[in-house]
């Protein structure tokens, strides 16, 4: 047990200082000796060892004040990369992103396959080594592939076990597509990797527990505490979709009366407009809302109070420090905006009124695939 | 660092060591020393530290077949005690629990004092030396006192918020009962308590994730993920007291209208009732059912429809591996359990229904008692 414990033990004094130089560069070894209260021997080794390896650099700086140079650390960013997919029933999005989290590439091409996973995976195959070609990025340069996409996933076996979006069912992903590219893959919920991305560049940064819920073609959320997801039993935990908000509502799609995603989801929202007026979009909803059509008027009450409802319920139960909006139908429309904060402040109380935030994403169109690189990185780099 | 690492490493090997007799008790000190892969000789120091300090003993067994004698280590039950209390607006319960998690002693008084907590705590101050005296156990042997009640609670504090059943806020339960008795007082929400109970010995025994749902005069959950509770940013998740569930519904206290409190809570059902007759207690309401009088049926179908509608909201949101049924609405009238399992499982999807588990409260009268004590425990007992 001991011989095992001192290897764990090193290895995660390696990762950690990894962590702390790329947070904190440029960073002497000085001051990382100070800061992780290591050896000046022991941070000398490992950031050898990280140097050998290509994830640390040596650069040099100017000491304040006095002008001596002195030796900096710095981390590679392309030391190694990770290729992050956004996958949906309309659009696949694949980018190449750096050691250092940076988007370095990105290209969007349509789901033309959709229901075929096989045809889809192949498609994806081939755009993933074409975006590498173009940029010369060997393929032994990439750790790992990360993809979020809509449904019911065991991210620990690779599987997709349903997307009703994609229409794919026991879709063994990661298995497939390591045959297809000879890199490792992680399959995960979008909205999963799109909180990731909030919790460590955006509206949620440095909290200790955040919720982000989803609005656009679907309906979810995704639960962030102290850094790590709060996954459930099976992953399946945050899906808002397919509760029951009102009983006396339309019949959904799943047969069930009333599910937030039958009365919320830009589909729903579209479908009940029709009933009045042939519009093709939301904003032409919003706009009528501003000129004062009664049924627009109505209609975006209802849904915004199913909103609110939802958005307060999750204050109620799990309690995070900050809750973050997101999708289209959350992102793009100040009118759904107002009307949300107005009605929410009437469904929750106190203490939670005033210890918890609502806030809306900032991470914009790269977030699932930044979210599906850092996670599959997490995954995939291994120290020896 | 590596001095407080080898501290912190002792302590727990100790805590590890004690918690393995615990549970494995008869057992000798090779078997400890196989199972925890440490060296016998670390073992001995460990096992006569906490012989030293009483919470072990030996104990002659003869092995199996060969009838040779061997020495066996098992725990001392009255090593130490804790003081468990349940305490609600019409009772207040007081237990010694034993190192082994035995209910040596309990006692219920009514709660006369109600809003009064000063005059509250000095009541139980005056039953808790009175219950330890009775059972001869000097205030040197209690460790700690733990309290279970109704409302938000800040744990670390020791600080109840709002209580709304009691009528108590901003009471500085721990510091005032500690002055009164001397002893440290850990307080939380009632039903994370009976939670850990179920999760330590009830229906979710060793169950990975686990949601205990608590309907009687007050509504509410508590979830725990690996053997540790999910408690949010302010001790406030799984308050689904207020979530709405019907807008259209009755207005609650709370100002909103439809809160899942106002129509399923003991008062709520009852209320409603007394619409049509003069009833006094659920008990009349089931055999009104019975008896297949209209107001009863369609009264219990209302109230196990939103019932049924949480219980598979609990599932979508926590996803937890098994769900517990508990308090008097749901553990006493078969009436309410069968249509809530019927309900239940029209709103409840796939793969949540074949995945996750429906199951009843175990631990009976004295579960709060318990978990306060073992939650108390846990938070006072320290190794040098």
């Amino acid at each position: 047990m001991e011989k095992h414990d001192n290897l764990y033990m090193k290895i995660q004094n390696k990762k950690w200082v990894l962590e702390l130089i790329k947070k904190n560069a440029p960073i002497s070894r000085a001051d990382i000796a100070k800061r992780t209260n290591m050896s000046p021997t022991s941070i000398s080794r490992i950031v050898n060892e990280l140097e050998t390896e290509g994830y640390v650099v040596e650069t040099n700086h100017h000491s304040s004040g006095v002008g001596r140079k002195a030796t900096f650390l710095n981390v590679s960013k392309d030391a190694i990369f990770t290729i992050g997919i956004d996958l949906t029933e309309q659009e696949i999005k694949i980018g190449i992103i750096t050691f250092t989290d940076e988007v370095l590439a990105a290209k969007t091409i349509p789901n033309t396959y959709q229901t075929d996973s096989s045809m889809t995976l192949q498609a994806i195959s081939i755009e993933v080594k074409q975006i590498l070609k173009e940029h010369e990025i060997m393929i032994e340069k990439v750790i790992g592939i990360g993809i979020g996409m809509p449904g019911y996933i065991d991210f620990e076996k690779g599987i997709v076990t349903l997307s009703s979006q994609l229409g794919w069912r026991n879709v063994h992903v990661s298995q497939e597509l390591e045959q297809l590219i000879g890199v490792r893959v992680l399959v995960d919920n979008d909205l999963r990797m799109k909180a990731m991305a909030e919790y460590l560049y955006g509206s949620a940064k440095s909290s200790s527990s955040s919720v982000l819920i989803g609005i656009s073609s679907g309906v979810g959320s995704a639960i962030i505490m102290n850094g790590d997801y709060y996954r459930g039993q099976n992953n399946l935990s945050g899906e808002i979709s397919h509760t029951v908000v009102d009983i006396n509502g339309e019949l959904c799609s799943c047969g069930k009366y009333g599910c937030l995603v039958s009365i919320v989801s830009e589909e729903a929202i579209l479908r009940q407009a029709r009933k009045v007026t042939n519009i093709k979009t939301l904003d032409e909803i919003q706009e009528a809302f501003k000129h004062g059509e009664t049924w627009a008027i109505n209609l975006l009450d209802r849904v915004t109070t199913y909103i609110a409802i939802t958005v307060s319920n999750i204050f109620y139960l799990y309690n995070p420090a900050i809750l973050v909006l997101s999708g289209k139908v959350l992102e793009k429309y100040d009118v759904i905006q107002t009307l949300v904060e107005e009605k929410y402040s009437k469904f929750i109380a106190e203490p939670y009124k005033t210890q918890s935030k609502l806030s809306y994403a900032t991470m914009g169109e790269n977030s699932i695939i930044l979210g599906a690189a850092i996670q599959a990185r997490s995954a995939f780099l291994e120290f020896n």
